[in-house]
């Protein structure tokens, strides 16, 4: 069965399952997987964060759960008639789709997309699904460069031939189909302006190499299209951000997964990435003590954060976190532009991946 | 003369002024147009902002000038470099290339790029000259979808053939050269879930369409490009925001250009452009009562502002205003959705933008 028969059945399921209750006049009740930290574990051997077994039961007859149970039914059934009709809608458009006031009450549905949000992930750990195969789409961002051909809505699309814009990643890339793939591995980059550098420098040329930008904290079609192409195209991927613990982090979300979508990270999160820098040893071994910025007292506490999550517990991340913490600077991709232009390049990056001086 | 070569003349010009003046023992100086808003001056007849005539004096032999005299010398020697060269950077990568310490001194060229910014918006000032046209970059954001082939770097793209995923809009698009335009006009559209939206309904095709997604405040690239096609294929643009100040403030930068860069206006603003929607009266029109946002203080705050500014006093934008102010609510483009999600590309828009009802 292609996966979206067997989404179109999982929801088809759920409505039965009520129904049966219904009919033998029992209670009709969901299962939901808990999402709280207390049922978020991190997976030392995969490297990965998981959803833990915790489960909470949603009664119709307990009416602390009444309102969120019908609202869960409404959503379950609108994502159903959004995969039958084959159309995608963003969270907000399901939100303004489901909003109404019910018949001869004054009570609406829905009073704010705080309401419905939560009960969309909910849907998803429930039927184990992805939110893109239930056709709901989050914001999309993101910019995809090099020699790969992506089939996309019956267009082939050589991103090699897209001059210096290149193709923009939607937010679902569930349909882009592969073709021509003659890189040998993927760089992914924290910031637009480090992205456009690489660009004009051809660095995807002259080391035939796919290049994207996250444009910040990579938004889900990045973190599925990263996915998507290691593992089904066996593609090495390597992560260059900022040396500071946000670019760290952005780097944790792409390789293990976040906590929020903990019950996703398997089919967003690719444990294989490796991370070039900026490290801290960056700035002795390429002279940079003089472009560093000093760590503000939001950058510290994200610092200690970052400090006790398990899959920060790595030797070398541990002694990346503390020298930053001791040095009190943090060290962006842009201050490469102190040796010249062309040095991240021609030097930097071609180095370290050649070397493989690379955190796990 | 090609552009490229009178911005490099400009260039040159200003150092041989200031070396001029150093040979007949004369101090060394540049005029500066003044920026503050008691220099920026609403042109109504062509509907754009403009810089007025006021000028400061920069002196190198007043210490209160000297470092930011010496600083706009090290800007301009750089911008010329990339422009010899036919490299871009960025305004933070700018920075790093300039800051070091003096030779024999405690003291840096820089302290930090809030030094850098302002003075490289003087030289373009000084200058009469676009901030891309010293190859100087700001972030990219947006992306463009539709029957338009671009020839960027060597290579044609048909921006009609990049299934649903669109080209990234560059932060630079001055090397864009436009070919086989078959499109009537250009819809430029404020949120990315609205033009995901419109690019599943394929309202580009079934309309001819152009589209472009600013996600936001429109960044530099694409209001250059908004203003590139229409004054250069004469294509009519429509914008698209959600209906509160903030989308109306986006339709106003597009149109007008903004404060802080009036000196740009000319080039990045586009007076011919026509504002679809949303609009308040949409409310009563569409039915959509259900589904406004109350207005938040903020957003009654800025509605304050923009109805004082001299570019909102047409007749249409006061009462728009007003309205909004009256009935204390929002209304956001994907509030549409409540129709049904073809209700946008199959109702609203087509009857719209036939029956010509559009704000000037």
């Amino acid at each position: 069965m292609d996966r979206r028969k067997e989404v179109i059945a999982r929801l088809a399921n759920m409505g039965d399952e009520l129904l049966e209750e219904i009919k033998k006049n029992e209670v009709p009740k969901m299962k939901v997987p808990q999402r709280g930290l207390n049922n978020v574990v991190f997976n030392q051997k995969e490297n990965i964060l998981e959803l833990g077994d915790k489960k909470s039961t949603r009664n119709f007859m307990n009416v602390a759960h009444t309102k969120k149970f019908m609202q869960s039914v409404l959503i379950a059934a609108k994502c159903k008639e959004l995969v039958d009709r084959d159309k995608t809608a963003s969270i907000r458009e399901l939100y303004y789709q489901l909003k109404h006031t019910i018949a001869d009450t004054k009570e609406n549905t829905f009073e704010g997309q705080d309401e419905s949000d939560p009960l969309i992930v909910d849907l998803e750990t429930m039927l184990g699904v992805l939110r893109e195969e239930l056709h709901l789409k989050a914001d999309d961002k993101g910019t995809i460069i090099g020699k790969i051909t992506i089939e996309d809505s019956g267009d082939s699309i050589d991103c090699s031939k897209l001059g210096r814009s290149g193709l923009a990643i939607p937010s679902i890339v569930e349909h882009y189909k592969f073709k021509d793939v003659k890189a040998d591995y993927v760089l992914v980059i924290e910031t637009a302006a480090m992205f456009d550098r690489l660009v004009e420098e051809k660095y995807h040329v002259d080391n035939n190499c796919i290049m994207m930008a996250t444009k910040g904290q990579a938004a889900r079609g990045i973190r599925r299209l990263v996915h998507r192409i290691n593992t089904e195209l066996k593609l090495p991927v390597i992560v260059f951000t900022d040396g500071d613990p946000w670019g760290y982090y952005i780097y944790s979300v792409l390789k293990a997964g976040s906590m929020a979508l903990a019950h996703e990270s398997r089919r967003l999160g690719t444990p294989g990435v490796q991370f070039v820098g900026m490290t801290m040893t960056d700035i002795e071994e390429y002279g940079l003590d003089k472009v560093t910025e000093k760590l503000k007292d939001v950058d510290k506490k994200r610092i200690s954060e970052l400090q006790v999550y398990p899959w920060f517990q790595k030797k070398e991340w541990k002694e990346e976190l503390q020298m930053m913490s001791d040095l009190g600077v943090r060290l962006e991709q842009q201050a490469l532009a102190s040796k010249s232009l062309e040095f991240v390049a021609e030097e930097y990056l071609p180095e370290k991946i050649k070397k493989k001086k690379m955190l796990p």
